[in-house]
Protein backbone atom coordinates (compact mmCIF):
# COMPACT_ATOMS: atom_id res chain seq x y z
CA UNK A 1 0.00 0.00 0.00
CA UNK A 2 1.10 3.32 -0.76
CA UNK A 3 -0.93 6.22 0.94
CA UNK A 4 -0.90 10.04 0.60
CA UNK A 5 -0.61 12.15 -2.83
CA UNK A 6 3.36 12.76 -2.92
CA UNK A 7 4.26 8.81 -2.48
CA UNK A 8 1.40 7.64 -4.96
CA UNK A 9 2.55 10.39 -7.75
CA UNK A 10 5.57 9.83 -7.17
CA UNK A 11 5.43 5.90 -7.53
CA UNK A 12 3.06 6.26 -10.89
CA UNK A 13 6.41 8.48 -12.29
CA UNK A 14 9.25 6.14 -11.31
CA UNK A 15 7.05 3.14 -13.28
CA UNK A 16 5.89 1.29 -10.30
CA UNK A 17 3.16 -1.24 -10.74
CA UNK A 18 0.00 0.03 -9.25
CA UNK A 19 -2.88 -2.98 -9.09
CA UNK A 20 -5.33 -1.10 -7.43
CA UNK A 21 -5.91 2.59 -7.24
CA UNK A 22 -8.03 3.66 -4.87
CA UNK A 23 -9.44 7.35 -4.51
CA UNK A 24 -12.18 9.11 -2.35
CA UNK A 25 -15.43 10.10 -3.97
CA UNK A 26 -15.55 13.91 -4.52
CA UNK A 27 -11.84 14.62 -4.47
CA UNK A 28 -10.83 16.28 -7.71
CA UNK A 29 -7.79 18.65 -6.81
CA UNK A 30 -5.02 19.60 -8.86
CA UNK A 31 -2.69 16.57 -7.32
CA UNK A 32 -5.79 14.25 -7.35
CA UNK A 33 -6.06 15.11 -11.40
CA UNK A 34 -2.61 14.10 -12.30
CA UNK A 35 -2.67 10.57 -9.91
CA UNK A 36 -5.64 10.36 -12.46
CA UNK A 37 -4.06 10.43 -15.82
CA UNK A 38 -1.04 8.45 -14.24
CA UNK A 39 -3.38 5.99 -13.47
CA UNK A 40 -4.80 6.12 -17.18
CA UNK A 41 -1.46 6.37 -18.88
CA UNK A 42 -0.50 2.87 -17.02
CA UNK A 43 -3.84 1.30 -17.34
CA UNK A 44 -4.62 0.78 -13.60
CA UNK A 45 -8.18 0.04 -12.27
CA UNK A 46 -9.49 3.26 -10.53
CA UNK A 47 -11.84 2.68 -7.25
CA UNK A 48 -13.87 5.11 -5.83
CA UNK A 49 -14.66 5.00 -2.41
CA UNK A 50 -15.83 6.83 0.76
CA UNK A 51 -13.69 8.13 3.37
CA UNK A 52 -14.65 5.69 5.83
CA UNK A 53 -13.45 2.64 3.76
CA UNK A 54 -9.46 4.51 3.26
CA UNK A 55 -9.40 5.05 6.57
CA UNK A 56 -10.26 1.88 7.11
CA UNK A 57 -7.74 0.74 4.52
CA UNK A 58 -5.37 2.91 5.64
CA UNK A 59 -2.16 1.72 7.71
CA UNK A 60 -0.34 5.30 8.14
CA UNK A 61 -3.42 7.74 8.90
CA UNK A 62 -2.37 9.87 6.43
CA UNK A 63 -4.14 8.55 2.83
CA UNK A 64 -5.27 12.26 1.96
CA UNK A 65 -8.20 10.90 -0.25
CA UNK A 66 -5.54 8.10 -2.15
CA UNK A 67 -4.28 4.97 -1.51
CA UNK A 68 -2.15 2.63 -4.32
CA UNK A 69 -1.64 -0.87 -3.82
CA UNK A 70 1.41 -1.50 -5.51
CA UNK A 71 4.27 -4.04 -5.22
CA UNK A 72 5.86 -3.66 -2.07
CA UNK A 73 9.30 -1.83 -2.19
CA UNK A 74 12.18 -3.46 -3.45
CA UNK A 75 15.46 -3.65 -2.01
CA UNK A 76 18.40 -3.14 -4.84
CA UNK A 77 21.73 -4.95 -5.00
CA UNK A 78 25.17 -2.78 -4.57
CA UNK A 79 25.22 -3.38 -8.81
CA UNK A 80 22.36 -0.80 -9.04
CA UNK A 81 24.21 1.78 -6.77
CA UNK A 82 27.46 1.36 -9.40
CA UNK A 83 25.46 1.11 -12.12
CA UNK A 84 23.45 4.82 -11.52
CA UNK A 85 26.93 6.43 -10.81
CA UNK A 86 28.14 5.11 -14.05
CA UNK A 87 25.15 6.03 -16.02
CA UNK A 88 25.41 9.51 -14.61
CA UNK A 89 29.39 9.08 -15.57
CA UNK A 90 30.11 10.44 -11.52
CA UNK A 91 32.22 8.97 -9.06
CA UNK A 92 30.40 7.04 -6.29
CA UNK A 93 28.00 8.96 -3.72
CA UNK A 94 26.92 6.31 -1.07
CA UNK A 95 24.70 6.90 2.13
CA UNK A 96 25.65 3.73 4.77
CA UNK A 97 23.00 4.19 7.78
CA UNK A 98 24.56 2.31 10.61
CA UNK A 99 21.31 1.47 12.26
CA UNK A 100 18.87 4.39 12.22
CA UNK A 101 15.76 3.55 14.21
CA UNK A 102 13.12 6.29 13.07
CA UNK A 103 11.25 5.72 10.33
CA UNK A 104 10.92 9.55 9.65
CA UNK A 105 14.71 10.25 9.93
CA UNK A 106 15.02 7.16 7.16
CA UNK A 107 12.33 8.61 4.72
CA UNK A 108 14.35 11.90 5.01
CA UNK A 109 17.51 10.61 4.43
CA UNK A 110 16.71 8.49 1.46
CA UNK A 111 14.68 11.95 0.18
CA UNK A 112 18.11 14.21 0.78
CA UNK A 113 20.20 11.00 -0.74
CA UNK A 114 17.76 11.58 -4.09
CA UNK A 115 17.76 15.36 -3.62
CA UNK A 116 21.59 15.83 -3.71
CA UNK A 117 22.73 13.25 -6.17
CA UNK A 118 23.90 10.26 -3.89
CA UNK A 119 23.79 6.83 -5.77
CA UNK A 120 22.22 4.94 -3.12
CA UNK A 121 21.82 4.01 0.53
CA UNK A 122 23.13 1.48 2.12
CA UNK A 123 21.41 -0.08 5.31
CA UNK A 124 21.86 -3.26 7.79
CA UNK A 125 19.95 -6.16 8.17
CA UNK A 126 19.03 -6.32 11.54
CA UNK A 127 17.48 -4.12 13.87
CA UNK A 128 17.38 -0.48 12.12
CA UNK A 129 14.39 0.22 10.67
CA UNK A 130 13.52 -1.09 6.51
CA UNK A 131 11.19 0.33 3.81
CA UNK A 132 7.84 0.53 5.55
CA UNK A 133 5.06 2.62 3.97
CA UNK A 134 5.69 5.39 6.89
CA UNK A 135 9.34 5.48 4.89
CA UNK A 136 8.16 5.87 1.87
CA UNK A 137 5.84 8.44 2.81
CA UNK A 138 8.78 10.46 4.51
CA UNK A 139 10.92 9.72 1.52
CA UNK A 140 8.39 11.60 -0.44
CA UNK A 141 8.77 9.08 -3.21
CA UNK A 142 12.35 9.28 -3.24
CA UNK A 143 12.59 5.23 -2.80
CA UNK A 144 10.95 4.34 -5.82
CA UNK A 145 14.18 6.50 -7.38
CA UNK A 146 17.06 5.76 -4.93
CA UNK A 147 18.48 2.35 -4.68
CA UNK A 148 18.50 0.93 -1.03
CA UNK A 149 20.92 -2.16 -0.47
CA UNK A 150 19.84 -4.45 2.68
CA UNK A 151 23.55 -5.85 4.30
CA UNK A 152 24.08 -8.21 6.76
CA UNK A 153 27.38 -6.96 7.87
CA UNK A 154 27.95 -2.98 7.12
CA UNK A 155 31.64 -3.12 7.83
CA UNK A 156 32.36 -6.21 5.88
CA UNK A 157 30.40 -3.87 3.08
CA UNK A 158 32.80 -1.23 3.76
CA UNK A 159 35.72 -3.31 3.21
CA UNK A 160 34.45 -4.85 -0.40
CA UNK A 161 33.80 -1.27 -1.24
CA UNK A 162 37.45 -0.28 -0.24
CA UNK A 163 38.08 -2.75 -3.02
CA UNK A 164 36.25 -1.04 -5.56
CA UNK A 165 37.95 2.18 -4.98
CA UNK A 166 35.54 4.47 -2.56
CA UNK A 167 36.72 5.52 0.80
CA UNK A 168 34.76 6.15 3.64
CA UNK A 169 34.25 9.45 5.95
CA UNK A 170 32.24 9.11 9.24
CA UNK A 171 29.86 11.65 10.76
CA UNK A 172 31.34 11.99 14.58
CA UNK A 173 31.44 14.64 17.07
CA UNK A 174 34.94 13.38 17.73
CA UNK A 175 36.56 14.00 14.43
CA UNK A 176 37.98 17.07 12.34
CA UNK A 177 35.48 19.78 11.19
CA UNK A 178 33.98 19.02 7.64
CA UNK A 179 35.16 22.07 6.29
CA UNK A 180 38.88 21.45 6.55
CA UNK A 181 38.54 17.40 5.05
CA UNK A 182 39.12 16.74 1.68
CA UNK A 183 35.60 15.07 1.02
CA UNK A 184 36.08 14.09 -3.22
CA UNK A 185 36.18 11.20 -5.01
CA UNK A 186 34.22 7.95 -5.11
CA UNK A 187 33.34 8.50 -1.13
CA UNK A 188 30.86 6.53 0.89
CA UNK A 189 29.14 8.69 3.89
CA UNK A 190 28.82 6.84 7.35
CA UNK A 191 25.71 8.49 9.40
CA UNK A 192 25.02 7.23 12.63
CA UNK A 193 22.34 5.78 14.90
CA UNK A 194 19.79 8.88 16.46
CA UNK A 195 20.99 8.26 20.22
CA UNK A 196 24.60 6.21 19.66
CA UNK A 197 26.29 7.72 16.67
CA UNK A 198 27.96 5.11 14.46
CA UNK A 199 28.99 1.47 15.95
CA UNK A 200 33.14 1.55 17.10
CA UNK A 201 33.38 -1.43 14.33
CA UNK A 202 32.08 0.55 11.64
CA UNK A 203 33.78 3.65 12.57
CA UNK A 204 37.29 2.34 12.95
CA UNK A 205 36.76 0.92 8.98
CA UNK A 206 36.44 4.79 7.93
CA UNK A 207 39.35 6.50 6.27
CA UNK A 208 38.24 9.50 8.14
CA UNK A 209 35.97 10.81 11.13
CA UNK A 210 34.95 14.16 10.33
CA UNK A 211 32.27 16.40 12.48
CA UNK A 212 29.82 19.62 11.70
CA UNK A 213 30.73 22.25 14.26
CA UNK A 214 28.63 22.47 16.91
CA UNK A 215 28.17 26.00 18.56
CA UNK A 216 25.03 25.60 20.68
CA UNK A 217 23.65 24.32 24.18
CA UNK A 218 23.01 21.11 23.15
CA UNK A 219 25.32 18.53 21.75
CA UNK A 220 23.65 16.85 18.59
CA UNK A 221 21.37 17.62 15.59
CA UNK A 222 18.50 15.66 14.33
CA UNK A 223 20.26 12.22 12.49
CA UNK A 224 18.54 13.48 9.12
CA UNK A 225 19.29 16.83 9.43
CA UNK A 226 23.18 15.99 9.87
CA UNK A 227 23.09 13.56 7.09
CA UNK A 228 21.98 16.36 4.97
CA UNK A 229 24.86 18.74 6.54
CA UNK A 230 27.37 16.49 5.69
CA UNK A 231 26.19 14.96 2.39
CA UNK A 232 26.00 18.88 1.17
CA UNK A 233 29.51 19.34 2.14
CA UNK A 234 30.41 16.86 0.03
CA UNK A 235 28.45 18.25 -2.62
CA UNK A 236 29.96 22.04 -2.44
CA UNK A 237 33.26 20.02 -2.20
CA UNK A 238 32.82 17.97 -5.12
CA UNK A 239 31.25 20.97 -7.55
CA UNK A 240 34.48 23.12 -7.25
CA UNK B 1 4.19 18.68 30.65
CA UNK B 2 7.55 18.13 29.31
CA UNK B 3 7.91 14.23 28.51
CA UNK B 4 10.87 12.28 27.71
CA UNK B 5 14.30 11.71 28.87
CA UNK B 6 16.38 14.39 26.98
CA UNK B 7 13.44 16.98 27.07
CA UNK B 8 13.34 16.79 30.97
CA UNK B 9 16.88 16.52 31.62
CA UNK B 10 17.43 19.27 29.30
CA UNK B 11 14.88 21.61 30.77
CA UNK B 12 16.28 20.57 34.06
CA UNK B 13 19.79 21.80 33.18
CA UNK B 14 18.42 24.87 31.24
CA UNK B 15 16.97 25.68 34.41
CA UNK B 16 13.42 25.76 33.86
CA UNK B 17 10.99 25.87 36.80
CA UNK B 18 9.68 22.11 37.12
CA UNK B 19 6.57 22.08 39.68
CA UNK B 20 6.50 18.13 39.45
CA UNK B 21 8.67 15.53 38.18
CA UNK B 22 6.80 12.12 37.96
CA UNK B 23 8.70 9.11 37.06
CA UNK B 24 8.02 5.14 36.39
CA UNK B 25 8.47 2.75 38.98
CA UNK B 26 11.54 0.81 38.85
CA UNK B 27 13.47 2.94 36.20
CA UNK B 28 17.27 3.47 37.46
CA UNK B 29 19.15 3.66 34.27
CA UNK B 30 21.45 6.54 33.73
CA UNK B 31 19.56 9.35 32.41
CA UNK B 32 16.86 8.87 34.65
CA UNK B 33 19.20 8.84 37.73
CA UNK B 34 20.87 11.77 35.86
CA UNK B 35 17.45 13.92 36.06
CA UNK B 36 16.60 12.49 39.80
CA UNK B 37 20.14 14.32 40.59
CA UNK B 38 19.28 17.70 38.98
CA UNK B 39 15.82 17.19 40.69
CA UNK B 40 17.51 16.85 43.98
CA UNK B 41 19.69 19.86 42.99
CA UNK B 42 16.79 22.06 42.59
CA UNK B 43 14.73 21.00 45.28
CA UNK B 44 12.18 19.34 42.92
CA UNK B 45 9.37 17.03 44.27
CA UNK B 46 9.56 13.59 42.49
CA UNK B 47 6.71 11.17 42.54
CA UNK B 48 7.09 7.92 41.76
CA UNK B 49 4.06 6.00 39.85
CA UNK B 50 3.27 3.50 37.63
CA UNK B 51 2.97 2.98 33.60
CA UNK B 52 -0.38 3.11 33.59
CA UNK B 53 -0.29 6.25 35.12
CA UNK B 54 2.36 7.80 33.11
CA UNK B 55 0.20 6.65 30.15
CA UNK B 56 -2.53 8.59 31.15
CA UNK B 57 -1.10 11.48 31.70
CA UNK B 58 0.95 11.24 28.66
CA UNK B 59 -0.19 13.44 25.60
CA UNK B 60 2.45 12.38 23.43
CA UNK B 61 2.74 8.66 24.02
CA UNK B 62 6.26 8.88 24.48
CA UNK B 63 7.39 9.94 27.68
CA UNK B 64 10.09 7.04 28.31
CA UNK B 65 9.11 6.46 32.04
CA UNK B 66 9.12 10.35 32.66
CA UNK B 67 7.38 13.44 33.13
CA UNK B 68 8.29 16.65 34.08
CA UNK B 69 5.38 19.66 34.64
CA UNK B 70 6.76 22.84 34.16
CA UNK B 71 5.87 25.90 34.01
CA UNK B 72 5.04 26.44 29.77
CA UNK B 73 7.47 27.18 27.17
CA UNK B 74 7.90 30.97 26.82
CA UNK B 75 8.08 32.80 23.86
CA UNK B 76 11.09 35.36 23.85
CA UNK B 77 11.41 38.91 22.63
CA UNK B 78 13.30 40.05 19.50
CA UNK B 79 15.67 41.88 22.24
CA UNK B 80 16.43 38.53 23.40
CA UNK B 81 17.89 37.99 20.31
CA UNK B 82 20.26 40.38 20.19
CA UNK B 83 21.44 40.45 23.92
CA UNK B 84 22.34 36.41 23.15
CA UNK B 85 23.99 37.82 19.96
CA UNK B 86 25.87 40.51 22.04
CA UNK B 87 26.71 38.35 24.90
CA UNK B 88 28.69 36.32 22.19
CA UNK B 89 30.25 39.18 20.30
CA UNK B 90 28.82 38.03 17.63
CA UNK B 91 27.03 39.53 14.40
CA UNK B 92 23.15 38.41 14.56
CA UNK B 93 21.87 35.19 12.70
CA UNK B 94 18.18 34.29 12.78
CA UNK B 95 15.99 31.86 11.76
CA UNK B 96 12.66 33.42 10.32
CA UNK B 97 10.24 30.62 9.54
CA UNK B 98 7.20 31.54 7.46
CA UNK B 99 4.36 28.65 8.35
CA UNK B 100 6.29 25.55 9.25
CA UNK B 101 3.30 23.38 10.15
CA UNK B 102 4.80 20.05 11.33
CA UNK B 103 5.26 20.12 14.70
CA UNK B 104 8.47 18.19 14.57
CA UNK B 105 10.23 20.17 11.94
CA UNK B 106 9.46 22.98 13.71
CA UNK B 107 11.57 21.30 16.69
CA UNK B 108 14.48 19.61 14.02
CA UNK B 109 14.91 23.44 13.06
CA UNK B 110 14.87 24.91 16.61
CA UNK B 111 16.99 22.56 17.31
CA UNK B 112 19.42 23.48 14.09
CA UNK B 113 19.26 27.03 14.92
CA UNK B 114 20.55 26.34 18.61
CA UNK B 115 23.46 23.88 17.31
CA UNK B 116 24.48 25.62 14.57
CA UNK B 117 25.21 29.22 16.97
CA UNK B 118 22.01 30.84 15.57
CA UNK B 119 20.58 33.15 18.36
CA UNK B 120 17.27 32.97 17.87
CA UNK B 121 14.04 31.98 15.92
CA UNK B 122 11.04 34.07 14.86
CA UNK B 123 7.60 32.70 13.80
CA UNK B 124 4.66 33.96 12.43
CA UNK B 125 1.22 33.99 15.24
CA UNK B 126 -0.95 32.36 12.37
CA UNK B 127 -1.59 29.39 10.94
CA UNK B 128 1.97 28.01 11.84
CA UNK B 129 2.61 25.63 14.85
CA UNK B 130 3.26 27.22 18.34
CA UNK B 131 5.49 25.67 20.73
CA UNK B 132 3.77 22.56 22.17
CA UNK B 133 5.40 19.58 24.07
CA UNK B 134 5.71 17.71 20.33
CA UNK B 135 7.93 20.49 19.45
CA UNK B 136 10.27 20.70 22.48
CA UNK B 137 11.09 16.60 22.28
CA UNK B 138 11.12 17.25 18.70
CA UNK B 139 14.09 20.48 19.53
CA UNK B 140 16.09 18.13 22.15
CA UNK B 141 15.40 20.65 24.48
CA UNK B 142 16.80 23.82 22.35
CA UNK B 143 13.24 25.61 23.17
CA UNK B 144 14.71 26.15 26.74
CA UNK B 145 17.78 27.81 25.24
CA UNK B 146 17.53 29.36 21.85
CA UNK B 147 14.53 32.40 22.14
CA UNK B 148 11.73 32.15 20.05
CA UNK B 149 9.65 34.96 19.06
CA UNK B 150 6.05 35.05 18.34
CA UNK B 151 5.34 38.26 16.00
CA UNK B 152 1.95 39.25 14.19
CA UNK B 153 3.06 39.93 10.14
CA UNK B 154 6.90 38.53 9.31
CA UNK B 155 6.89 41.15 6.19
CA UNK B 156 6.74 43.79 8.99
CA UNK B 157 9.10 42.02 11.45
CA UNK B 158 11.51 41.93 8.37
CA UNK B 159 11.66 45.58 7.89
CA UNK B 160 12.06 46.22 11.30
CA UNK B 161 14.95 43.95 11.32
CA UNK B 162 16.75 45.46 8.45
CA UNK B 163 16.90 48.63 10.26
CA UNK B 164 18.48 47.57 12.52
CA UNK B 165 21.31 46.45 10.14
CA UNK B 166 20.77 42.37 9.54
CA UNK B 167 19.85 41.84 5.72
CA UNK B 168 17.23 38.38 4.50
CA UNK B 169 18.10 35.61 2.46
CA UNK B 170 15.06 32.99 1.58
CA UNK B 171 15.41 29.91 0.65
CA UNK B 172 14.20 28.91 -2.52
CA UNK B 173 14.59 26.76 -5.38
CA UNK B 174 14.59 29.39 -7.87
CA UNK B 175 17.51 31.19 -6.32
CA UNK B 176 21.32 31.42 -7.07
CA UNK B 177 22.93 28.25 -5.80
CA UNK B 178 23.96 29.02 -2.25
CA UNK B 179 27.89 28.21 -2.96
CA UNK B 180 28.22 31.06 -4.77
CA UNK B 181 26.22 34.09 -2.94
CA UNK B 182 27.75 36.08 -0.15
CA UNK B 183 26.33 35.42 3.48
CA UNK B 184 28.22 37.00 5.62
CA UNK B 185 26.88 39.56 7.85
CA UNK B 186 24.35 40.12 10.07
CA UNK B 187 21.48 37.91 8.39
CA UNK B 188 18.00 36.78 8.47
CA UNK B 189 17.31 33.44 7.25
CA UNK B 190 13.97 32.60 5.95
CA UNK B 191 12.29 29.72 5.15
CA UNK B 192 9.25 28.82 3.71
CA UNK B 193 6.60 26.23 4.85
CA UNK B 194 6.69 22.63 3.49
CA UNK B 195 4.21 22.32 0.75
CA UNK B 196 4.57 26.42 -0.16
CA UNK B 197 8.11 27.92 0.11
CA UNK B 198 7.91 31.14 1.81
CA UNK B 199 4.90 33.76 1.07
CA UNK B 200 5.36 36.11 -1.96
CA UNK B 201 5.14 39.13 0.41
CA UNK B 202 7.89 37.88 2.48
CA UNK B 203 10.23 36.21 -0.72
CA UNK B 204 9.85 40.00 -2.03
CA UNK B 205 11.28 41.83 0.77
CA UNK B 206 14.28 39.77 1.25
CA UNK B 207 17.58 41.10 -0.45
CA UNK B 208 18.52 37.72 -1.65
CA UNK B 209 16.98 34.09 -2.90
CA UNK B 210 19.13 31.56 -2.50
CA UNK B 211 18.88 27.84 -3.66
CA UNK B 212 20.70 24.35 -2.68
CA UNK B 213 21.55 22.20 -5.54
CA UNK B 214 18.70 20.00 -6.89
CA UNK B 215 20.52 16.78 -8.42
CA UNK B 216 17.81 14.11 -8.17
CA UNK B 217 14.36 12.79 -9.14
CA UNK B 218 12.35 14.90 -6.64
CA UNK B 219 12.55 18.44 -6.13
CA UNK B 220 12.48 19.69 -2.64
CA UNK B 221 14.34 18.42 0.73
CA UNK B 222 12.50 17.68 3.76
CA UNK B 223 11.94 21.20 5.77
CA UNK B 224 14.61 21.14 8.11
CA UNK B 225 16.77 19.34 6.30
CA UNK B 226 16.52 22.61 3.67
CA UNK B 227 17.00 24.73 6.86
CA UNK B 228 20.13 22.64 8.32
CA UNK B 229 21.76 22.88 4.93
CA UNK B 230 21.64 26.07 3.95
CA UNK B 231 21.99 27.52 7.75
CA UNK B 232 25.36 25.52 7.92
CA UNK B 233 26.82 27.31 4.31
CA UNK B 234 26.14 30.59 6.27
CA UNK B 235 28.08 28.62 9.51
CA UNK B 236 31.13 27.71 6.55
CA UNK B 237 31.02 31.33 5.11
CA UNK B 238 31.45 32.68 8.71
CA UNK B 239 33.72 30.65 9.89
CA UNK B 240 36.14 31.61 6.55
Amino acid sequence: MIEGRNAVLEAFRAGKTVDKLYIQDGCQDGPILSIKREARKSGTIIKYVDKERLDSMSRTGHHQGVIAQAVSYEYSELEDIFSRAAERNEEPFIFLLDNIEDPHNLGAIIRTANVCGAHGVIIPKNRAVGLTETVARASAGAVSFTPVVKVTNLSRTIEELKKRGLWFVCADMDGEIMYKADLKGPIGLVIGSEGEGAGRLVKEKCDLVCSIPMKGDIDSLNASVAAGVMAYEIVRQRST
